[in-house]
């Protein structure tokens, strides 16, 4: 028989296959061993199934991650809730075949690691020959991935760093499915039970080389900190939470927060927590919920359960922000304590109880959103027409394994079963992709008995049967001395419940999809592999050069006839911008930050984004502007246009930049578009990477933001 | 959308779904509930795709086991042996879509947990009204499998206690893959690098109440253990090791250890370990290493790497016992050992060491065994003819996950994964189902730093990255007191690695496959529904009827005209016989003993069971023999046939229980056979369960053979 190498195999592990035995690695030979991290940080370099797809295409996909979701966890919460021979009543259906006649479905494994270390160091520094010196890029493969890192992976096909949030290990942004979904005309939702600025809803609306850059002010809750009776930048300072890389602050020329770049990346819906964080104040003082709601959104603040309930419409021109919790949502049941071997346990095996506090009880439960998000966009005019992208994340699974919460951690696997019970009876599987995973696995274990070393918990199971779960994997000795606050239920620590902080763990994990494009989960492969499943069902531009491609009709248009104000529309295949504006004799009078890949302004995805240059066009003479997209490569200038007391004939155009055409066309507006697409134009073939210049290694803001919580995994 | 019940979702369970909600379990309501151990217990019971098959047959199947290889101890070894982005040249094959043109492929998840608890005691004791009183069947489920456990559930479909070798959770012996596959006429084989009176090889041997009842002398090596020079049954009472139940002991009437039975089922191909268990006595003091020879086994004993080389063709005539090691064989890797937290091991990280023991070194690794089998079975006329059965397990990726020792695991994990390799190399996926799995999952955990609680290992990648490995589940703190002896090389214990016994754990798996009806381990299933995958691909009798049908054609022939020692044959439907004989007047003088399920003359699987009656059968009066298929319920009698010195004409046959129809004609020999194939005979339809009866609960052998190990996990 003969085993034809399959395209997912690069050459460079077919040439490895040949050499194996050359590298003295003892008793080894002959195997299909792996790439580093210079191979690997490459988009779309680490997918294990690359080019195969099948023929099916996908009007809708909904996405359903289970965060810290492992085989044993959804055991564990299958043992509980149903039995040991029971079944979810949703999320066992996905992936199963013969449910429904004629129905693609497929379930298999795939691979969840990251590169880079585990330290938060998120710093990308490189030396003066630009060499990276940052810990994140060492050259090293993380074998265990971060929510972050791994929600990157899926979102964008890209491998990078634990802590990054869209961006590559060099800090370069890697476009995700929602930007991707609404240059293809896509209607788009994203929901949550976590914050929404936590790292799996975050990989869809932001890119980010910090994953707690909350919003300006970091994890500010925008109160009183300091007691002066004003709320203020400098109740930020006094709060010492959170960090962004200061050149990522729109403050310092970058393209902002994670909150800012969510209003600018304006999915159709967007439901969770978080409330709080909209607080925090953006460069004119405004709230960003004042900002989101100036810029046309309907918002629902926390604990509004009647106005989530109220929700009729979401559409590009009336977008859904509804936040319905400060912090991450309530869990279903209250929390299970873990604790060190007692036969007691056994003897009386805990029965989780229902959270009075969770929103399920006032019909706002995980699948009450998906409910809601799904009738929203099926109603949105892009979603009828083109269909739509959906992420669903059950997000406490991991926090409450984090907190050996073993109540927390299934009752949270219940909300996501129901989630997907509830989209099921809204969705018709020969149209719509549904695929249900997980980012990473984690710490539960289901265990013959108490163990000696680690804390465990004992539950009494629905037939009747004993889980023993057992949770070992903490770092550090936290048990009960409340140093966790990880375990926070609307704002409130209980520190009582701190039990350590688990470690997510590096298994190969389960994906299951049923629907058009859904065998492609089948076998082993990759979580960047899920990106290119999605974004071929959905038929967006997974490959970089079709993605630059989106940017072709770039334009940049004055918005009146004094050429100061600009709408900049058409880079789809970008997400930051860079622009240069240069007098009569070429010095460059105004120019957007350039000295880190999150420098520059933040595309308003499919839609248009505006700049202001009215304190530097403010003479008659000829101007000459140019607008980059920062991953595409694209350009368009608009050369030699009279400022707003021009005499010289209004408006001008020349959007070829090597070309010095006629510029005065008598139109009285400047504008420009990509008239000749280049593959290989100015930033054309190398693209983000060249212009990803290094990131200054000590750029972190001064001050209260740069103070850094000291574990970061307790979000993860 | 309307989401069908499907078929595998049984009556209860679609009872149980309408009802949820009233049994008043905290914020449950619409699941698929599970059943409780009274439903599954029964044969096939525990299904969770029942009757759904695809159209597809395989001549030949190959199920390859990873003993305790879980999706974590899979990427602990690919991330150790290939690189955390690479890829096992033969296990990440299996089931991997678009390697080879319209070869069918499957992955999915399945259950194993296993019915009774987790107690040594076998005991299957019943209360004067017939209720179960064992601990065993005390109607709980038991969501942590053993090995025994689930290799009876693949290998006879029906869930069972751990420590059950293919009997149910009353005793009852069921049909295993390998003798339902003799009965269609196939070939057969069983390799292993553990002893091969361990779990996972002994459920296609044996039937079983005890795991330990590695022979008549239980574990007894055949050593001189009382120091009198001379090698006696005294030796096995000062041994004090193993346990059996005594009345499965052939001394007792019982069928038989997991040795004597090994030879009654007679494979075509045997190799493995545990050779010096074959140094124990039968009742006539004859060696099994005697016995086996005798029967017509080509032996080859530990150490003689020569021997297995030679071995050139495997047949019901001259059949392949081959025992490379005395005990469980060395593993490719010296062991590693896991210590607490300490900053050294990252700055070190440990590389594998090639332990001098392998047998790999000498070309007799797990690939050379599994090449071997393949090679004798394919040139076997049966295998020709029929196609084959081939189980192959690596076993010490449980045994030493067991111990804490990474090393020792990955070896392990490299030796299943090259013998994939050289499967792949021999068979044609067009005509062979390759199956890859486990029986459960284990401790070892990837995580991103060295745990408090847990002992690690630090392993340096392929690739340079590091895996940090937690063990965190044994029950006790055996760190470092050697009380643990089952990381035992060679028969040789080493202390010093003695580690702590860690858990199984109780995850749902994965299951892969290629080839005809792979396809069927998709989604989630059971680990009995790969008994049925298995079976339906190779047209075996998976449903109880059909195989109470393969003793259709039973028969029972006098030997000679001396009617007193019989051939007994056809009984392919079963595992025990049953017998009786009466004298003229009705009275019993001979019967086989009844006590227990397991009482009774085993079956020589798919050949000729001889019963001897020369000192019951003497005189010339007329016998009336019945002989009764004990998991058919078919009956042949031999009606009023006269003695050795019978002088109303010899032989008699009166086929039909119910008839006294005429008995003379004149034959010299006494015969019978089923000629009206029953389903509701004397036995029919409750069949075995009829015969089932009480197993005494106190009648374990007194003294030294009832002595149990402290823990049976360690051989688990």
């Amino acid at each position: 028989m003969e085993v034809n190498t399959r395209k997912a195999l690069k050459g460079t592990v077919a040439a490895l296959i040949a050499s194996a035995t050359l590298f003295g690695f003892a008793g080894l030979a002959n195997a299909a061993d792996g790439q580093g991290v210079e191979q690997l940080k490459e988009h779309g370099a680490a997918q294990r199934i690359a080019g195969v797809y099948g023929n099916t295409k996908a009007k809708n996909v909904i996405l359903f991650i289970g965060d810290g979701m492992g085989d044993s966890e959804i055991t564990v919460a299958r043992n509980y809730l149903h039995g040991v021979n029971g079944s979810f009543d949703g999320l066992d259906k996905i992936g199963q075949p013969n449910l429904n006649k004629g129905v693609e479905t497929g379930t298999g494994q795939y691979t969840t690691f990251s590169l880079g270390n585990n330290s938060n160091d998120s710093l990308m520094a490189k030396d003066k020959n630009g060499k990276l010196t940052g810990s994140k890029t060492a050259g090293v493969i993380t074998p265990v991935t971060d929510s972050s890192a791994s929600g990157s992976g899926w979102a964008t096909g890209t491998k990078t760093y634990n802590n990054a949030v869209d961006v590559d290990v060099e800090g370069n942004p890697q476009l995700n499915l929602i930007e991707l979904a609404k240059a293809a005309g896509k209607a788009t939702g994203n929901v949550t039970t976590a914050e929404i600025q936590d790292a799996t809803p975050a990989v869809l609306e932001s890119h980010s080389s910090e994953r707690a850059c909350y919003g300006p002010q970091g994890k500010w809750d925008g109160t009183d900190k300091n007691g002066d009776g004003v709320v203020d930048l400098k109740d930020a300072e006094a709060a010492g939470i959170g960090s962004c890389l200061a050149n990522q602050l729109k403050a310092n020329g970058g393209i902002g927060s994670i909150s800012e770049q969510l209003i600018d990346t304006r999915a159709d819906v967007t439901i969770g927590g978080g409330a709080k964080y909209f607080n925090q104040l953006d460069q004119s003082g405004k709230t960003l919920w004042q900002q989101a709601a100036d810029e046309g959104f309907q918002t629902v603040k926390s604990g509004d359960v009647d106005g989530f309930k109220n929700l009729g419409e979401a559409n590009q021109d009336k977008p859904v922000l509804a936040l319905l919790g400060d912090g991450n949502l309530p869990t279903q049941f209250n929390p299970s304590v873990a604790t060190k071997q007692d036969p007691a346990k056994d003897a009386n095996p805990t029965e989780c109880t229902v959270n009075d506090k969770w929103l399920g009880n006032k019909g706002a439960s995980l699948a009450d959103f998906t409910s809601k998000a799904i009738d929203l966009l099926q109603n949105n005019k892009n979603g009828k027409d083109n269909g739509y992208f959906l992420q669903v994340e059950g997000a406490s699974i991991d926090k409450q394994d984090h907190n050996a919460n073993a109540c927390g951690q299934i009752g949270e696997t219940d909300d996501l079963d129901k989630a997907i019970s509830a989209a099921l009876g809204k969705i018709d599987l020969s149209d719509t992709l549904v695929i249900v995973t997980a980012d990473h696995a984690h710490t539960s274990q289901i265990v013959e008995s108490q163990p000696i070393y680690a804390l465990s918990t004992v539950l009494k199971n629905r037939d009747g049967s004993k889980t023993t779960i057992s949770y070992g994997t903490s770092e550090e000795d936290l048990y009960g001395n409340g140093s966790d606050t990880s375990n926070d239920v609307e704002g409130k620590a209980d520190p009582s419940k701190a039990q350590g902080n688990m470690s997510h763990t590096g298994t190969q994990l389960r994906i299951a999809a049923s629907g058009p494009g859904a065998s492609r989960v089948d076998g082993l492969t990759d979580q960047t592999d899920n990106f290119y499943t999605i974004g071929h069902a959905l038929g967006l531009a997974t490959d970089k050069a079709d993605q630059d491609k989106l940017s072709d009709g770039a334009t940049v248009t004055a918005k009146d006839n004094k050429n100061q104000v600009f709408d900049i529309a058409g880079f789809n295949g970008d997400a930051v911008l860079r622009y240069e504006l240069k007098d009569k004799d070429g010095k460059v009078v105004s120019a957007s930050d350039a000295s880190t890949p999150l420098s520059g302004l933040r595309v308003k995805t499919a839609g248009t984004t505006t700049l202001d240059l009215s304190k530097a066009i403010t003479s008659d003479a000829k101007y000459t502007l140019t607008v980059t997209g920062q991953q595409s490569g694209k350009t368009v200038e608009i050369k030699d246009f009279n400022g707003p007391n021009g005499t010289e004939g209004n408006g001008a155009a020349d959007v070829n930049p090597g070309n010095n055409g006629a510029a005065d066309n008598g139109k009285p507006v400047a504008s420009g578009k990509v008239t000749a697409p280049k593959q290989n134009g100015v930033l054309g073939k190398t693209g983000a990477t060249v212009l990803g210049v290094a990131l200054l290694a000590l750029a972190l803001v001064a001050g209260g933001l740069a103070i850094k919580f000291a574990k970061s995994r307790d979000n993860a």
